[in-house]
């Protein structure tokens, strides 16, 4: 359909351009530069008048560059015409930033989505959030996708015995996600129920659900800095399994991770896509997953409906 | 007055403390810094409860982090309960990107306006905007102030006899400000006027006005890559003037802009603080004219006009 046209800036062009290849299109052309002082440049190099255009961006690092990349770029689709300009986020950054946990703090993830609406976004694919209720942030229709399935499948293809597994939620937060994972591989779940005694004195881990003897899969939405999955890893250990893998959707991976994954007894670290590894966050431990067919079959739902739309119009 | 608060963010710290020296107040207490996968992290120390909040912030480089700061310390001031949110912008970047120049580019100057009020500015004071059509593109009041009587001032001082200057627009968008400094110092103009003869090749540079034996003063607004200004002053040496000076509000400076003042017969390049410059630019040949005085005053205009218009609330 030459109506649909998919656009890849600069966080994310290997999976802008495995997600192309899935949907069978070509990406658009266009140029995403520096001026000379560092202000960014989009030069789009083909018509898109009344087309159904899809950015392919993540807000992960350097989160501000590329959150301005898509907001310019969204500017200039509007500017020429597009008929509907559909951003695809894989990793949604300052999702964090979700609520006042303070005073006088900023809430960064509804402002981004403002700024984002403001720009001229009609449509967000996301995939994640690390709060559902980011959605309601939204005017405009969102579909947020799961990475759970894909980090199932991967595991399930280990052929692990069911008896053996047992899924493994490194902090109240992500007991649901956990969940979710367990579900798909018949495991039952064990939370990691962080407790300070007294103010001053360090947190004890205790595990709520049994780990002994058994291959336990710890799962969260982001790793980070890789604190808190590593100490989670430790302490399942510690309480006798007997082999740890941990997955996530965004590997954010920032700081001191990479060398306190190396240094933990975490067996594989199994991520998407979401982000770009640069490559050498591609150690041996370090399993990536690709995100494009799940993204692929949304813009193709997405882009029927618009088409079907457009029979109405 | 307590309902006053000025905050710094992270451009230009050192104008902020100087524009709070020249009202007679603190700086507001904050703490702006990143995360640590990069995302911006801002914390108000104090309460800023129906106060009247002024943000110092140009959207110098890095321009993409310096919007973000600006953007989500609006954010916070907002949800934070202030009674006004004005935002001081000594630079506005993005502002050559003002017009689509071309097909589907953006128009990044707009943009940048919609965020900020999306934000929620009420107000803005800026200096020099490139275009002052970019005022249009706010539909919050705008202060727009001027660097001409500063440079102007600073020249007046060197005592030059009036006969002896000239002052010097390096291309014909320039002319109107060029004016305005030779009104200032009664003194006349002169115009580069660059032509390219046939296409592929070089520009001739044709000077209208005469120059001959004089102090030539050029004037711009920004000077980034100093390409233009370095030739402007080289085509009027040529042409027989025996000094060359040049001078602008906002002294961008990038890339190769210091090697070729360095290596130019420019005598002094005289500049405002309304960019901060790094040690390495300080060098022999620039002259740094503080806008602190300039901007303190505008504060105080309109600090006194919005406690006025409480008095009728
Ligand atoms: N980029 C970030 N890195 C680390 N912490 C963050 C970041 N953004 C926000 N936060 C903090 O993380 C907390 C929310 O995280 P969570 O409890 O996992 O939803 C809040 O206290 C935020 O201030
Ligand atoms: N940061 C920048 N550095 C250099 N050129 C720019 C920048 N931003 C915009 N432009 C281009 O500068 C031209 C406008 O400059 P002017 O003619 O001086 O108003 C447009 O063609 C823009 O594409």
């Amino acid at each position: 359909d030459p109506n649909l046209k998919i656009f890849s800036l600069n966080s994310n062009p290997g999976l802008a351009q495995q997600i192309a290849e899935f949907i069978g299109v070509e990406l658009g052309k266009c140029s995403v530069t520096r001026f000379s002082d560092g202000e960014v440049q989009i030069n789009i190099e083909e018509s898109i008048r009344g087309c159904d255009v899809y950015i392919v961006q993540s807000t992960s690092g350097p989160v501000n560059e590329h959150l301005m990349e898509l907001l310019i770029m969204i500017d200039a689709l509007k500017r020429a015409s597009a008929k509907t300009i559909n951003v695809v986020i894989p990793y949604y950054g300052y999702a964090r930033q979700d609520r006042k946990a303070r005073a006088r703090e900023p809430i960064t993830a509804k402002l981004v989505a403002n700024l984002l609406e403001k720009a001229g976004t009609t449509r967000l694919i996301t995939l994640d959030l690390h709060a559902p209720q980011i959605q309601g942030f939204f005017d405009v229709p969102i579909d947020h996708l799961m990475g759970v399935p894909i980090l199932g499948e991967y595991f399930q293809a280990k052929g692990f015995n069911k008896e053996e597994i047992v899924i493994v939620s490194p902090d109240h937060g992500g007991v649901t996600r956990a969940r979710k994972l367990a579900d798909r591989l018949k495991a039952p779940i064990a939370i990691i129920d962080k407790r300070r005694p007294r103010p001053n004195v360090s947190e004890v881990m205790n595990i709520v659900g049994n780990v002994e003897g058994k291959i336990a899969i710890l799962i969260d939405d982001i790793i980070d800095t890789a604190g808190t999955i590593t100490l989670a890893a430790k302490a399942i250990s510690e309480s006798g399994a007997k082999e740890v893998y941990a997955c996530c959707t965004h590997p954010v991976l920032s700081g001191p991770a990479m060398e306190r994954i190396g240094n933990s007894n975490i067996k594989e670290l199994v991520v998407t896509n979401s982000i770009a590894l640069p490559s050498e966050k591609k150690t041996d431990k370090v399993v990536e997953l690709s995100v494009a067919p799940l993204l692929g079959e949304a813009i193709i739902r997405v882009h029927e409906e618009q088409s079907v739309s457009t029979l109405f119009d």
